[in-house]
């Protein structure tokens, strides 16, 4: 009933996060209904951005140049280098422009159930980055699962042979948080942690 | 900091339905991570798509060929033509396999607030082909919402000129619904339409 076409553009849309068969479909309407301004543009810009993107050889970024445009920029503080799990957290941290390090890109966390061990991730070349004189502080921005923390401490272990401070993010209640929405584990570390005023 | 094709690619894929800023960063990077099994297939299959993909000038719903599959289907039953606001809702009822005749996208319904006509939808068309004489049956298959029974009941007005038996979709609980969780409309649909059993 559905061309060949479609069910092809649909299938490859159901891969997007988020999306499943049904938003996929809705997706491929929405596209189909707007040809020449979204659909032919998205087609080109997954091409050129296919083709022209690279990874960073340093901080195993993604840019149009390598190494990135963090990287390459003299500008920035040699002396902090910033762990973060993902690309996206990296975009994150960058947006708020407060940090004016560099970063290092894990590509992931450690899983002994994934079976995803220290040489699968950035480890080694993240240990090898720490070692450089100008690093002064590496700070472990991870995520605060369970996984993240334990990548986390499993790093701070590692570093504590290279001459740096090792950092992490602080936790707590978030900005704009609630205090009887949040978690135990939230309130237990915030009280913990709680600094003069 | 994010090169520029990504951050094109990241507006182009936030107006996808369903996604926002934060959700099309995730897919950009999704797709840049799974570049020659997603990305690349993604941009190829849009483009393709975009190309060869037109709408039936009988039916209004997308395929390769025109006039549709559907359509061009000469052993489906001429006498039922089933009336559907957009073509997810014609895939809808097709995946059923139980109407065996052919269709009619309207392409929306009528809104006052929004200033859709029956000259936008394709209405005039509609009641053209419902004066056909084969056609006995006319079913109309709009969302149970305010606007498709507005435009329904607008819809079986205007039929009463062509010599058809005007039908539309039972209403009630839906298969594997639960009764407490039904809201006052369905239920008192439900037992007003009541059947012996």
């Amino acid at each position: 009933m559905i061309g060949t076409e479609i069910e092809h553009l649909i299938k490859l849309l159901s891969r997007l996060p988020g999306y499943g068969p049904r938003s996929a479909r809705r997706a491929a309407l929405h596209l189909l209904k707007n040809r020449e301004s979204l659909m032919r543009p998205l087609a080109q810009a997954l091409g050129i951005a296919a083709d022209v993107i690279v990874e960073c050889p340093q901080c195993h970024n993604l840019d149009t140049c390598a190494p990135c445009s963090i990287c390459a920029n003299d500008g920035r503080d040699v002396s902090q280098l910033c762990i973060v799990e993902d690309i996206s957290d990296l975009w994150a941290i960058e947006k708020t422009g407060v940090f004016k390090g560099y970063y290092h890109v894990l590509g992931g966390t450690l899983s002994a159930l994934d079976g995803i061990g220290p040489e699968d991730l950035s480890v080694p070349h993240l240990l090898q980055r720490a070692q450089e004189p100008q690093v002064k502080e590496v700070i472990v921005a991870l995520n605060a699962t369970i996984d993240g923390q334990t990548t986390a401490h499993y790093l701070s272990d590692c570093l504590q042979s290279a001459n740096v401070a090792t950092t992490q993010l602080a936790h707590g209640v978030p900005i704009g948080g609630q205090i009887d929405y949040m978690d135990d584990g939230t309130l237990t570390t915030a009280l913990k942690s709680r600094k003069a005023v």
